[in-house]
């Protein structure tokens, strides 16, 4: 395979046959052109493209190359479908996802990291859905959710402070619960490390983590757990 | 007021009198003859005796000198009542307790934390109750205890591992809770620190926190709660 | 009960019967609308508003809309009592304070979070004093305060560096005292962990901890423990 | 559903309902007859048996109970399946695995963490292979089982030290990967804390984490994945 | 040997008869003409010069100075030749380089750190080559790079994350490999702790580490490593 | 000078003379013998010996050999004073104290750090004196020693926990006051550092701080500063 | 004695009677006019003033004040001596230093907290001298101030980065050496810890330890020192 | 090539193709015959053999199958040579050692680990010896090595507490420095990381740092450097 050249990046085109997925543009510092300029060579290869973390100027970027291209600025992120001919085509190579992916947040300020997951999943072509807001200090706001969190697949728990909420929903669900800690808090919240922390001692056994704030990883997770096992 | 001399500890008699109730003897370390001289000393001046972190065999020496004096060797306590003369004379000069105490672990393993804040309870003549092993990921386990929990004066809660359940509990009563973390959990629990910064960062507003398997602080500080504004 | 809708929060408005007192907003990154949509809510439902961390935009938009509230621009909070109608009807439906809380702060930079307190305990209409500037360097400046202290029902000591006055002010008082860390200080303060630390190690057994800069937390607290125990 | 009482234990019997599989012991510092009682009420309920971190004197007497059980002493574990009429009477209520997990270490030191999580898969009734030895340092090892590691439904990867391997192995895969920090290594290996860290910021999108040493969250976590999104 | 003044600064010009090469100048924070004077102190003695950590305004200052210094804005160095009439002289009085020094990075981030080492070599006249961007999660873009690693007489490995590029190239190579933590990632990354704690518990035995972000230490390291044992 | 050989050992018979006093064994891990084979080469030369952190093995094998060496069994402490030929001739050649040094404990488990700070005074042949159990609970414990406080010459404060004393007596003095944080206390006292954070963060000006439980160093830096400025 | 009264700040006026030299003013966050408040009502009571860490605007503010007060920009000091009419009237009460003082430091960098501790001493009237730049690397720069560090009273050796500084100069002198660290460095220096926990570590037994940057704990501690044991 | 099974481990056989020298073993919980059998597999692949950590059994078990195999038991290593048929067939395939190693430590306490890096460089045939004891406290120690240490090829500098020697011997030659840290002292020493630390921050640009205690790693290295750029 011929590696389309970005000046200053060594493009895994691979990757999607590796792993199912093309690779994910982490856009934190990276000059605006070279996002442009990798989701060009993914393109030229028929993949879909997605960039986290991107700036203002940087969207603006890639929405000015690519007027398809869709941009959330809660969740910070840009992503492209699959050129037009190769989705006439049909659908991606991949597996069907089976089932519906919930993210759920403790508080409202855990949404940009909870959207973050949502765009990846959108992204990867998985069904998902939000619950925001039901932190455990107000018990019945989770309560009243038990039944349709019981139906999904897998679900994302976004939350900052003590990042208790995974542990409470893990408790009712027969599904894996993968838990985001954010940076969400002051003083010992040590910018997330305390929800983290918390999270990798959950007495619930089906709770996995991933780094502080990575809306990312956990969509990313889980959109292959849900196609696990799957063939094509 | 003369101090009655004990070998290398300067007793702080007066204690009774500014703070309430007398001094409580750290057992750790301390030779057994120690702890026998200070209860010695403090039933002298009237006073009931609580000593904590005992070890079997400071607990022998303090029962040989007291018979009456009472042993928890899960607590590793042993207290000792007012001498009956003052007994006698009427009931301690504190006020009385309004109401009771309930303590609650999140695990079997958090017991003999527990059980250090009941004996301290109880050498405060303060009503208090034990509910064990109601952790978060078996709700119902909680739910059923919440018409108790919402009658209790204050709310002792210890818990290990993330120690998410002094935030469940919080949103469920309107009384102080105080928050004990312990040393349950492996890993990065790291001995309770994650249990403690988890309840440090709840987000229910009435969580206080002591000290990592610090039963008797949160006994002690229950104990006060239940007096608070009252007058002898 | 129907609750009312604020977009992208789920409130808690049942909070009041459930905890005592209404759910507090916690300002900080909140859109200014989002506030004022809260307080709304609150006061349709009757209830009073307590705001934290609020900038002076978000102030500035809750006072255009609600000009009765009481904006603390040192203690960064803003509130509104609850609508005159439901006042004129009679008082709160909880129980009165026995009692005046004491705020006792070690330096003058922390009588942000001292202030904070002092208007958590308002927003709770229960009776409250500061004492500022008493830090351990200078041992008479707190001497001189002790039968005042002796009186407290209940008192906050707010403290950075290395934390030592809770244990001071423990050592005088028979109540329960509130030590809340702030972040004053410089190198191995670290953000107020260093005075923490030392809160949660106090030898005086009557001090319990929040998290750093919590002066909400230890307001709301002290504001329960004086109704402890009381019917309405 | 009446709760068989074992004393000093809430035991959750519901959580096979709620979660899909029945609560494991942990058990570390429980009392050995406590753990044969929980087998007992397990039993009772037509539940299969695991529990974790058991020592000889803990699996002695649970053999001596319950001579079927299967002791694991590299794991510490100890587990019994579901009693046998039951086991007649049809598999169990959950659905049945989509292919094999995957259980993979970086050096032979990691050993009884991977059998933890195999334990945990068997006991799920889980197809689950074992490969050992392969860490980074000799790039071979594992590149000769890639075809492999590609076939899998979910793979764990346990390794101590810098914990680079699920790194590697999450750029050759198309499934999740549950990588799990051990305490092996010595100075700044921090007993595993840094395995940790390298995990939780894995360049490689696909790498969940679970606590320390966590084989059994791992083996749980591998378990529920696959079979998500299936109908029994 | 008269040490030239330069105010403030105590100048080490012996430093290129003990340790091989002149002192270089850490340059953050420092007025810009203390630069300028120091590279004029090391000019007169003859001294090629190298500051690192330059900002755009210090960089001016040296250029307007000596218009023939070579500023690296990527790598915030800047550096100048020794005088022509000793460069005529005849080259370097140290040992020449035996080998070429290979600089890897793990992700395009690393970039700037990678460049401070190649500039480091090249104020040392040791012949030093870039690849970049050749992380863990895409294997193949290392692999095709090994015949090339194999034949380097020292390897920097440039990497942030969880740094285990470094072992990965330890286990083909048979020089030594000096890792250089970056402070790219977020979260966990700790600015750059994660990925030195990975490098210093890397179990490939041939791998040396160095502070965060530190390229000048490793060229410098490296440039000394391909000398070694050699005489001028 | 001519060192005499100890094996394994480079001794630093010259310290004297540079520093004042002779070099002080620091006795954790050394082979019994090798103790010996110092305070043999010391004598020999003339000096003074302290040995530090002895076990009692250790000790037993220096009484033997020097049956009028001094071991104190709480401070893990052997000495022996110059050989009496030069005692004969003369004190030592060092000037003499000018004031008395204070050594004070907060709590009686500070006892074997204080001991360790007076044997090495007692060596230094510096007048000095014990106050014990003053700690900040008991705030009048301490108020009755202030005036012998402010006699002294210099103070050290031995304590552990928050170690609030040194800030406390810091308040009430005209001299240098030298914290010593110890290892007691539990959970997050974290064997001492605690005790050395608060220290280090003091609101008194005057306190200078040591590593955790280095009572030989604050011996030592108190034993130099009684006599700083002095001339023999 | 009636303390004078500046908004918001409790002044300890009476600390020059018990700690031989007046309150001194911590700046930062210190209203402008507060700073002139203390200094007034501190001549008032015939004092000399010195504040820290004061801002250009706050030094303006004192100056506009008080037009002999002397602001040092690099050590961010402004002091002011005692008023006139006392000063005629004789010296200030407390005893004479008894030699001098020597700031030493590592790097160029340290000269800020250098200049706080010489601000201070000149504010003590103390006499004190500075050594710049000496750091380890370039040993001969300190040999060749051996014998001029021999003739100090007390030493105060400021370090960034590894803080090794101190070890090396307390190997060289009798006298007691304060270490300082600073927040100099980067990566893992962690602004001063790295500097600090060295310092702390000394294996010179003549060295002491204040917080990071703390110049003025560090003047404040040689002035007392040189002091010591003297009478008025 | 067939790998001769070991069971339970993966040997590396080709690793002294692809790094030059053969895998070393770690010993640390490894049963003793599975050393055995690794050194038997490296025996006959005519490979010589290491083994770091051992402990006395282990030494034990390979002196019983292997009589010619050196045990140190200061350093816990066990080696042998290549088998004498090879042997005599010619020396290594690898390049010969173009200088000595120097291996220097700060304290007697040292010892093991530098002993394990001298025994790792005598396995590869490299000469190297050995100066102890000559930490910074005692200048004179080290200064008298300095003409020896600037004839090395490669200096490893063993040291604990803060770990200062390496950045002063640093100042002194023009070969690189391997700093090892060692877990030597108490308190802040924090078992070796504040040694750690000091050294990743060296103020000598020629210092790289392995982990605590890691004189394998460190003598590793080293050979490795006296090697570079050769052709065999």
């Amino acid at each position: 395979m011929t590696t389309p050249r970005v000046p200053g990046v060594t493009l895994d085109l691979d990757r999607a046959r590796r792993c199912g997925f093309p690779e994910v543009v982490f856009g934190e510092g990276k000059p605006p052109e070279t996002i442009v300029d990798i989701f060009q060579a993914q393109q030229a290869a028929g993949q879909a493209c997605l960039a986290t973390r991107v700036s203002p100027v940087q969207a603006e970027a890639v929405l000015a190359a690519f007027p398809a291209a869709v941009h959330n600025a809660v969740a910070r992120t840009i992503r492209l479908s699959r050129p037009a001919s190769r989705e006439a085509a049909g659908r991606s190579a991949g597996p069907a996802a089976r089932g519906t992916v919930l993210v759920v947040t403790a508080g409202s300020s855990d949404r940009p990291v909870a959207e973050e997951a949502l765009e990846t999943l959108t992204w990867m072509e998985s069904p998902a859905e939000l619950i925001t807001d039901v932190g455990v200090a107000g018990p019945e706001r989770l309560l009243q959710h038990v039944p349709r969190l019981r139906e999904a697949a897998a679900v994302i728990v976004v939350a900052g402070m003590e990042g208790a909420l995974p542990s409470v929903v893990g408790g009712w669900v027969a599904c894996p619960v993968i838990a985001v800690p954010t940076s969400v808090g002051y003083g010992t919240s040590f910018q997330g490390l305390t929800a983290l922390l918390g999270m990798l001692n959950s007495c619930a056994a089906n709770v996995a983590v991933v780094n502080i704030d990575a809306g990312f990883k956990a969509g990313y997770l889980a959109g292959l757990m849900v196609r696990t096992g799957a063939t094509a």
